[in-house]
Order: structure tokens, then sequence, then C-alpha cells
């Protein structure tokens, strides 16, 4: 089986070029382990004439994505345009037409058309392969989705955004706001210009989307994902969750509850015995709680050009060997279709920050509300006294159900003495 | 594509039995990621009366498990009995021969005749797949075999002795010693009655020698890893290290070097900077570090019933859905044979303590040794006085060469005012 297998790559940003780099630095070792040689023979990206670092000689220009699809010089189509519609759709689905392998890191068009793209794939008996889309250079994809097979998952969570981990640990150890912190970012290339994807969450809700979809045997439901960014995450919080233990980290988490599987991003107070407390900069990292492996953690290069194309071509060797995957890890009249779990059900315990001016009978009456809604408090954190000023106060609960937590935090902001709107994190795990 | 995969199954230690637990407890969820039922058909082991929690009705009994390998009915061998050769050797070749895939956890096979018997199925065409053999629950074996796939590795470093994991962690967190704690294990069950294959580093190194086949691209050489176990590390090494921000653990480390392949199994100062510093109990780790993917860190549990099963089973899910991969990574032919490199050409830093007279005048000597051998210090620590006893003195050496050290050493070891033999005990990374 020495017959080369022909790739057809559409988009030369960072990763394209990093995995055309990668296929000649390890051409020798890939050929080894590929059984086959594997070569790029095609490619397609917006402009030509761009310095990329790499020779496009000899590979055939396609100034229109589609031609890769449509080229029977090219064995497996590549996807790195990016984007959840537009010619990123249009090439994945041209290329299944025409029954070639799909390999992609495209995230957002994964989540939110996985159903019908891993649908037609599996009728087109070709492979759809996304092990780029999560956490770069971790097999967080495979190792779910066949070194843990065997196992049904009880829950998954991970910090799946290397900007806002980037954000978040600088805020930490540096003691500097969030706005500073994002400008530096995006001076320094680790945050876009329009940097909402990464820090509204929503990058991050997408690889959860796919991985609770893997996780749990369900059809693909971005849309029931709950989505909190980063952008309210004080300094004033930062300091709190170090003097309680914690590290504030935006985490996706997905997990098996009584009425439905739980989906959601946002930041979390987490504990520093967890391994995720000290997943720090740029780096991703995933854990998956199994029924009979038990706790795995995963941690890697979560972006970037290496790591990236690492992924892109471990699907690539994958399709040259024949190892084919159901697209989620089992076939799709297999996967579930329960509605997600809705938040106001969730059950967790959360720290609570008030800002109230500091005088007598303030706490008794934040206590009271508390009490009135069936909250119990695990600690109370009051730290310095302006008697003129309003004062932080934090509050740490027990296990309880959001709902209750949310109602009680209207009536808080409704007391006189309670001068802005209160933060509520959630602790992961609580 | 429902034709049931028939399993013959060889030993029902707790592994066995946990893995035909496993093939029940999951069966719906295991048929629609294998594409098909997996289903055990045929057993054997030792003793067919032992109670194991579990039914054995409806299975054939074998009292040769060869006969597995014999049987019509079987299609797949799965051998859990253990051991480099005897019965489970014999039953492996067996079904080789027979041309039926096997799936074992056995790593003292697989480390002394890997080569062989990778050949052997590659000459069948039948699948040899392991990754039960290695760090339990932790699909190490595919991470690095597909996963890292594109990379080159430059290195890979773990934690692969639950049991030794468990005993220095022990002696970290409760200040006890050596003996002690490993007569706790042994009552508990965390210990074997004869412990020596895992606290004399056996088992690790067997481990490290499939890793370091699997990234290096070379031929399995266990007789090429440098093994010291944990017999000799002592609680006044125990605290040291932690007053120097170190921890103590069994390391199997394999990389490439300007002279070959260094594979090695000892204790090691890890600093508490990595993330092999805080894996603790019978928790196992690896981190591998690949040119394009960059560090990838992977922790969960290393044995036990329950994740065992799952690597075993994850196996079996493979060989159902016809996804193949050569034994070691890359056909036979392709693996190179490089001698592993000395440990006397290993560079590395080290911390070295000396028990000497408290008197004046012994650094001098001690320091002038390590002078004339070329190595250079770091720091320097030496606790309490005691004008008529020994005390220790701790040195941090910078990177120097092994066989400098071990020359050193003699040196010292015969000075006047030195004690007893020094304890030398790398440092890991350096």
């Amino acid at each position: 089986m020495t017959k080369i297998l022909k790739i057809g790559l559409a988009g030369l940003g960072t990763v394209g070029a990093g995995v055309v780099r990668l296929l000649r630095d390890n051409a020798e070792l890939i050929r080894a382990r590929a059984g086959r040689p594997i070569e790029i023979v095609a490619v397609s990206a917006r402009d030509r004439s761009r310095a990329r670092g790499i020779s496009l000689s000899g590979l055939k220009w396609c100034s229109d994505p589609l031609e890769l699809a449509a080229d029977p010089a090219v064995d497996v189509v590549v996807e790195l345009i990016g984007g959840a519609n537009g010619p990123a759709r249009a090439l994945v689905e041209a290329a299944l037409d025409a029954g070639k392998p799909v390999v992609t890191a495209n995230k957002a068009l994964l989540a939110e058309h996985g159903a019908a793209l891993a649908s037609h794939a599996e009728v087109q008996h070709a492979s759809l392969r996304f092990e780029a889309a999560v956490a770069g250079g971790i097999p967080v994809i495979k190792a779910l989705r066949e070194g843990l097979a065997a196992n049904r998952i009880i829950s998954v969570a991970g910090i799946l955004n290397g900007t806002c981990n980037y954000i978040l640990s600088r805020m930490q150890s540096e003691k500097l706001d969030f706005a500073s912190v994002l400008t530096d970012a995006q001076q320094h290339g680790y945050a876009e210009s329009d940097p909402s994807l990464d820090i509204d969450g929503i990058d991050a809700a997408h690889k959860l989307a796919l991985l609770a979809a893997i996780a749990f045997g369900q059809v693909v439901d971005f849309a029931g994902v709950h989505v909190e960014g980063i952008r309210r995450i004080s300094q004033l919080d930062i300091g709190f969750a170090d003097a309680l233990g914690y590290r504030i980290k935006l985490l996706g988490i997905a997990r098996e509850t009584k009425i439905g599987i739980e989906t959601r991003v946002h930041p979390a107070m987490v504990p520093l015995k967890s391994p995720l407390a000290h997943v720090n900069g740029v780096f991703n990292a995933v854990v998956a709680e199994a029924d009979h492996c038990g706790s795995l953690f995963l941690q890697g290069r979560g972006a970037g050009a290496g790591p990236t194309a690492s992924a892109v071509v471990a699907d690539l060797i994958d399709v040259a060997q024949g190892r084919d995957v159901p697209v989620f890890g089992a076939p799709i009249a297999s996967l579930g279709a329960r509605p997600s779990a809705t938040m106001d059900k969730h059950r967790g315990s959360y720290y609570l920050r008030l800002m109230v001016v500091d005088q007598p009978g303030v706490i008794a009456d934040v206590a009271a509300v508390l009490r009135d809604h069936d909250i119990s408090l695990e600690s109370m954190l009051q730290q310095g006294r302006s008697p003129s000023e309003a004062v932080p106060v934090v509050l740490v609960t027990h296990d309880t159900q959001e709902a209750f937590m949310r109602a009680a935090l209207v009536e808080l902001a409704m007391l006189d003495s309670v001068v802005e709107p209160p933060t509520l994190i959630r602790i992961e795990p609580s």
C-alpha cells in the first residue's frame, strides 16, 4: 500500500501553512506511520501572493476552493477556511458529495451543522474528522471517541479557549485588570482585534458542543449550550478567589444530570486541588470522568500552527490507514436527541460578591434573603472597613439550585444597602 | 455490520473479571460505538470454582488457554494471564498463528518479546494491541501511536507504576519511612506480597520500553533500559526534596540524545513546576514532548479492574471497527535498532546527599573533589549542627556528565569525613 494519499488544502493561514510545513518536515516518518506518503497536491486561499514562509511551487492553485472537491487528483480535502457557513461549509459538502474524506479544524461549522454533516458523511461512506477543532494539539477527540469508547461518560470539563485562559492567567499573576490584559494580548497576537468569539465564550461553546456530542452520544446541540464570557471578571474577584483557594477559569462543562445533559461555558471558581486550576497561559486541558476508567486529565497546547497541524495530520494518517470512525463516535441513528438541561435546574455551589454600604444590619439583611430562598452558606468573607464607602462582602454557598440563586439575587439587588449588581460565579467542581 | 465479535478471554483475575463486567454493563453503548456486539464466548483460567463476583454461565470453559486460539467460535483472543513466557506467550503465539487478533495487558511479554511478536502479527495480518499494558486507563498508547503520529517525539517521561507512586506519596505526605509504608501498602492490597517487580522498577521499565519503541520508532529494547528502584529512598531525602522545591517520583524517561535513545527508570527529583510533581497516590501520568505539537500531559488511573478493562475493551472496539495499526506504530521493517545510549554519557543535574562529620574543612574537601571532576554547583544545603555526629550535606549540581558524577562519588566516599555511601538522585527535567 504505497499509493500516495493526495491532499487538497483550503485555507493557508497560520494553520494551513503549518500543515504544509509539517507534512514536509516529517515526510519520512509520516510515510512510515501512515503506510504511504501523504502529499499536498492542490491548495486554495484568498490571496495567492501573500508571504507565508512556505513554497507553493508544484502545487495546483485553485482560486475557488470547490475545485478541490471536484479535482479527481485530490483524495482528501482539508478545510481550514473557518466559519460556520460560506465557502467552508460549501467545500465540506461538495467533498462529501464527491465521496471524499474531509479533515477540518472548523469548530463553528461542526457545532452548528454537525448533525447534518455527519449524516451526509455517513450516507456517502466518507470520513469526516475534526481532531484539530477542539483543544489544538491535545488528541481529545480521539481519547473520548476511541480511548474511552467502552465507558459511559459522566462529565467532561475543560479549559477550551487559550485566549481567555491567557487573559485570566495574567490577571491573576500580574494583578492587572481585564481591559489592559486584553489590549496587551491583542498587541501580541494572543487575541483577535475583534475578540468577542473568544472572550464571550462562543469559541469554547462550539468546542464543548462537540465534546458533549461524543461523550454522551447525543446529536450536537450548540444552541443548547449556556454561554457566559469573561468580560465581567474583575481584579476584585480574582483576588477573592486567591484568598479562598480558587482560580477563576473559563470552563466548558458537560455532564449528565437526572433531567438531561447540562452543557455550559462560564467563568468558574476552580479549587486548587483540581488539576484544571493549574493550567495557565495559552494551554488547554480537559478532564473526563468515566464510569469504569475513572478520571482522565489531558493538557497541551490548544492553538498555534504546530499543535493544530499535528492534529490535522494525525487525522490524515488515520485516513491513510483506513482507520474509520463514526463522526460523533456512533452512527447517527443511535445518537440521542434529549433536550439539554436548563440552567434554572442546575445545582451547584456559588461564589457571590456584593458591594454593600458598611453599616450595621447589612449582613443580617443579606443572610435573611438567602435563608428565605433555602440557600445555606459555607463561608463569608468581608475584607476591609470603610464606613463611608461600599465594601465587598463575599459569600460561598453550599449546593443549591440555580433558580433559587437567581431569585435571591433579584432581591439582594433591591436591598438599599447593596450598591452594585451582585457578582455570581459558579464553583466547579462544587 | 451486526456480526457479533466473539471473544475468548484467558485470565480471570481482577482485570479479567473487570472486562467481563464492563462488556455486560455497557453492552448497548459498546455495540453502538463498535458497530456490532462484542461478546465473550469462551474463557480460561486456572481455577474454575474461584468466586469472582461474575456469572460464567453460558460461556465455554477451556481448561487449556490454547483452546481459545484453536476454537473456530473465537474471533479475538484477550490475554490477561500475565508473565513474559509460559502460557501467556504460548497463547498469543497460537492466536497469531491462527490469524486471530490479540488484545493483551501483558507488558512483560511485549517488552521482552515485542519485536518477534510484532513480526509474527505482521506476517499473519493479525492485530496485536496492548493499550492496557501501559498506564491502565490512560489511552497513552493510542495518543502516542495515533494522536501524535505526525510528530517526531523528543522525549517521553512518566509515572508508570502506581505502587511506587503510592508509597512515595505517602512517605511525603505522612513523613513515614519506606519500610512501614510498604508493609501498610501490602496489607491494603496496593502492593504485592513479593513487591520487587514494582519497587525495583522492573514493571515501569517494561512499560517504558513499550512507550520508547512507539515514540522513537525503534525495536523494543527492554534490556537497554537502565533500571533503579525506590528501596533506597529515605525520609531524609524526601524532606530535603520538600525543602528544595522537588517531589521524589519514580520516573520512566525516554529521550533522544546525540548518542542514541536514552531509556531509564529511576527515582528523580521533580521540580514542583512540572505537572508530574503533582501526580499523587496510585495515579499514573505521562508527558510527551513532540516537535510540532509541543508538550502533552496525560494523567489517569494506572491500574485496577475498571481502568484496565476500559483499555482492553477500547482495543476490542477498534478491532470490531477494523481500525488497524502497526503494533509499534510503523511496520517492523521501518523501525530502527540503534543501541540505547549508555548512562555514563547521560547529562543532567544531580541531587547529592552526603553524611559528613561536622567539622571545619569538610565542605572544602567535598567542593575540591567536585571541582576536580568539572562539576559545578547550583546550591548547597546544610541543615542542623551536631559536632559529635554525622550531619547531612546536600549539593545540587549544574548539568554534568554522569560518568564524572560517578567518578566523583567514588572519591567522595573515600574521604575520611564522609561517613556513609553518598546518595545520588537525578533531577528531572534538569
